[in-house]
């Protein structure tokens, strides 16, 4: 921690500051310049807050000097985390695609969207059985019902299963379904629930929150690898911004960012990013253009009866467009779509 | 729902827009004006998503014309709700007042700062038991032993209890303490946590989240109230903008136009709204006046020590101060302060 | 400056800042802890950019310790600045009114209002003789009709005027009729308007932007202080946030927190701040009971058919009331307004 | 516009409502539903203030049906417009790639640079002349030497010259020496300037403000185009959001958006969108990839000494780099850079 002292303190002040420095326990380094006195301040625990110091007389500002996550830094791994799940890796040279409806409908529903994007290259069966929905009269998903369609749709087609958990009472049927649990946006700051995931078998992909920090949402990842899981990937599915004209702003230079910040595997979620089906293909090109380490895309069979999110989801025919161009691209910049 | 057809769009496109409307069940009203017609879409369901018409071919824009939320609305109740919490009525012509810490610590701290308070006229004891933390290393509460503690100097002092639920997993323990739950601003879109809370038998004071829309806030409330508990009143405790100056930027404008959108009551909370002592004061001053049915103040008998948010608590003699400033404000907009 | 070396940097990384912050001309001094070194970088220009260091081999952050503007700050002036405008002081114990329409729009309706507001209280008529527009096809003022319409009915009423100025070609204008110029938010950062702003006689009021920080806005107010004019004062008018049920979101806490960063006097636009007539007054009386020195307010004898901004103009019934409730909070916080 | 009336409304206000139409010029259509009745209102001004209608007792909400631009809309024209300059055709099938330095600094500087960036395929010579500081204590530009040494300096090397225009002051500068005039961010809603803008022989590239939204950039371009010049093209370089790693958020979905919304060509800028060199070749990669019809892109000869935005400029040997990618990534969407 820096403290910056104002330039007209005094020395008492300095002292002061000094002495409640040397009360939290820290070592005080003391640098005197002609105009400006600062003060390195060692050893700070990392739920300290900077605003105890910030108010004594004399203090100008006061900066951390280190990142609040650790495992979640590049500090802690300086190289890309590849995750293995059941053979399929993520955060490696192939780019891999998620893709499947919003919610679970029926057997039929999933079964066709299954085979359809298997047939097309994804590697994951994306789907929901539990759905938040904004208002407490929307469709709220078929529960366990819901998982095992997808389950058995995905092992019928040689595809992994994501999908979300909205909170810790659904683990345990996501510990029978699922091979990665989703958490949702609005999740990402329920730290009782990032807790429980830390004991998770299952690799757990944590979305972004809807006005959250890169530092907020590597704090959440922390939670989880802190608690014990260290299978966790990011995904960006879009901020929320001044513009009504999408529905959410797809932000797409958290890829490099976070790339700099973690080593922890990004992928992009271009149907809730940008929310209306024929912006979903370029966002899509955007993401893996910019070093996505996978994208997650809804597709339905009738996306115009779906019973949730059909206005952003892909008709098969698109899905198989939108493959046909991300491949050109995860070439071009030396990466792979199986 | 009122659908604007694009000024090009040909008697085919607007046929089949009224096809599509009939067959999702709505009744169709058809105004053809020279330039332009306009389709009025009669019985649209709470969930329906409105990006499904936006879709279709001809369709250049789609407006919801009623209010997603009902029970929260003035057009369900056009009078302002008061909350009766054992005696302390809230939302009336009082406003009330709730203050102490922001974590229980121990006995002699909890029992102090109660002391100070009810002398003062608070009418509620604040503290929490379990804290929702950003960093998982930092002070997350003292649980169960913290709402004991509680409950005994809210008890020797005639304050009511006001205390955070992080999950439902604390309700039963919310039951058997506290007198209002109070329900934080990274949970308001918990959509199953929120239903739980429509169960619970005691009043719920539900903060607004960080980036959320009144509308949104709105729609919470509805889930807590639709499941049941009708006992809910709304907390502005700051939002996020761009300003780093300080930790959030109270939205006081919420006062008046909650006001008007709905019946339920609103308390405002300076403390985590401006984030830092000097300024609470003032900002209480301001809701206040802007007509807010209470205020919720973090006050500290030792700041400089306290486990967390000691930066924005206020000092007991400051909240005398405050109480005095308020006070006559209260009076002067024909509002009361016991 | 403050340079925070990564825990892994080597001593030829440390090297190698050390020397480039020395060819840019800073005096170094090194702190070596055992984690971490920080390099205080002594004698920064304010035009800096901090980039510059932060893409170093080695450089985990770096921080600015002093405030970009100087003029603006309470290092330069440690008490509130008293701006007199032809005998009416701003910024003192007072709370001066400023009222009037949105646009000046023919000489019986600005001497109707002028003749109210003046009686009510107001030391100032504002009204606009230049309107900047999002709209091309939108009315855009009287131009200098309506500079000399609103300095005869002002001069009528013992009223001072102020009024906005769009560029610097206007400016002549305003020394000819105007007391006060303001200057729009739009306009914030239009540098070059800002610099001949130093060159005028006439003090100037300078609204936030929309999306303007603390810190960005009194940098702006230090172009006009550094070029040459020292009578400046800000104008809260609204900031932007994701909420569309207000035209803006009046942000109150910018009068304490403005106050405590500078010595210049801060005004409250309740008007534009809120946007809609039956919400201005709670908003006026927020501001006044947060310091505010002032506050401005749009009144119209005929809103309804208001040729710009009828729907947030207080009828001339609500000023008074205004007036009336605003007076006793003033008094309540221990200013006056006249 | 469509004014939706509240479901307790009574016939009398109903009445009401349709008087004010009236009076206003409007023809009203009126639909009876069940619950609730819809007022169409035909013959809307482009500049009426909704606000206006929304204060009526009885009114539930009021919504344009019209977008508010007219000649920027794909309404207006239904196919991407093409804009030549001096045989550089912008908006077609070719991505064009303008690049050089934030500022001009002196003729050795520029030339190396010119003669660089033409040989790897730029079309333009972008830099500045008069620079918009935030800081009045920073380097503000050569002025006229500037743009005459760039204009030799893009002649030497057959490039076009696009530079950035403060105010309409600096207009007749800008005939003589440029080929395409910059708006920046902060003057997009510099509603006079606009209008001069109208009148320049040469065409103009708007960058969108800061907190702008789709509509209000494309209503700043209306301004210029109903002012006469029917030369404008976008430009997306970034807006702000929370976030705070990154100097601004580039708003990838802007393009995809504003060709659905206008037939305009968008250029991106990632120099500025992301703001910190190692992050800008994956953000141009994916501007081409999402359809940009050009990039702006700052490339120094010496960038560590550059003065001004030297920590965003990419050296020589990268901006090679980043052409060689982006050119395999307009070929696999059927694009092509010269």
């Amino acid at each position: 921690m820096v403290v910056v002292v104002q330039q007209n303190a005094s020395e008492k002040d300095i002292e002061g500051i000094i002495k409640v420095l040397h009360d939290f326990g820290f070592d005080v380094h003391r640098s005197t310049g002609v105009n400006q006195t600062v003060l390195g301040a060692i050893g700070v625990k990392p739920d300290f807050d900077t605003r105890q110091v910030e108010l004594l007389p004399g203090v100008a500002h006061v900066y951390r000097i280190t990142e609040p996550y650790k495992l979640a830094s590049r500090t802690f791994l300086n190289e890309k985390s590849v995750i293995d799940v059941g053979g399929v890796p993520i955060g490696g040279d192939t780019v891999v695609v998620m893709a499947g409806p919003c919610s679970v409908e029926n057997e039929r529903q999933i079964g066709v969207i299954a085979e359809h994007v298997a047939k097309a290259g994804a590697q994951f069966l994306r789907g929901g059985a539990f759905k938040p929905r904004t208002s407490p009269y929307a469709f709220q998903g078929l529960g366990e019902e819901g998982l095992k369609l997808m389950r058995k749709a995905a092992d019928d087609n040689g595809l992994k299963v994501i999908t979300e958990a909205m909170d810790a009472s659904q683990l345990e049927l996501m510990e029978r379904y699922a091979d990665v649990i989703q958490i949702g946006a609005r999740n990402m700051q329920n730290y009782n629930f990032l807790r429980e995931l830390g004991k998770a078998t299952k690799p757990v992909m944590l979305k972004r929150g809807l006005s959250a920090t890169f530092e907020e949402w590597l704090m959440s990842a922390e939670y989880i690898l802190s608690s014990g899981n260290k299978r966790v990937m990011l995904c960006e599915r879009g901020i929320r911004t001044f513009e009504t004209a999408t529905r959410n702003t797809m932000d797409i230079s958290a890829i490099p960012v976070v790339h700099a910040k973690s080593h922890l595997p990004i992928i992009a979620d271009p149907s809730h990013g940008i929310g209306i089906r024929d912006k979903v293909i370029p966002m899509a090109r955007a993401a893996v253009a910019a070093g996505a380490d996978g994208i997650i895309v809804e597709v339905h069979n009738d996306p115009d009866h779906a019973k949730s999110d059909g206005a952003q989801s892909l008709f098969p025919a698109q899905f198989d467009e939108m493959m046909k161009q991300v491949r050109v691209i995860a070439d071009a910049i030396g990466r792979k779509i199986v």
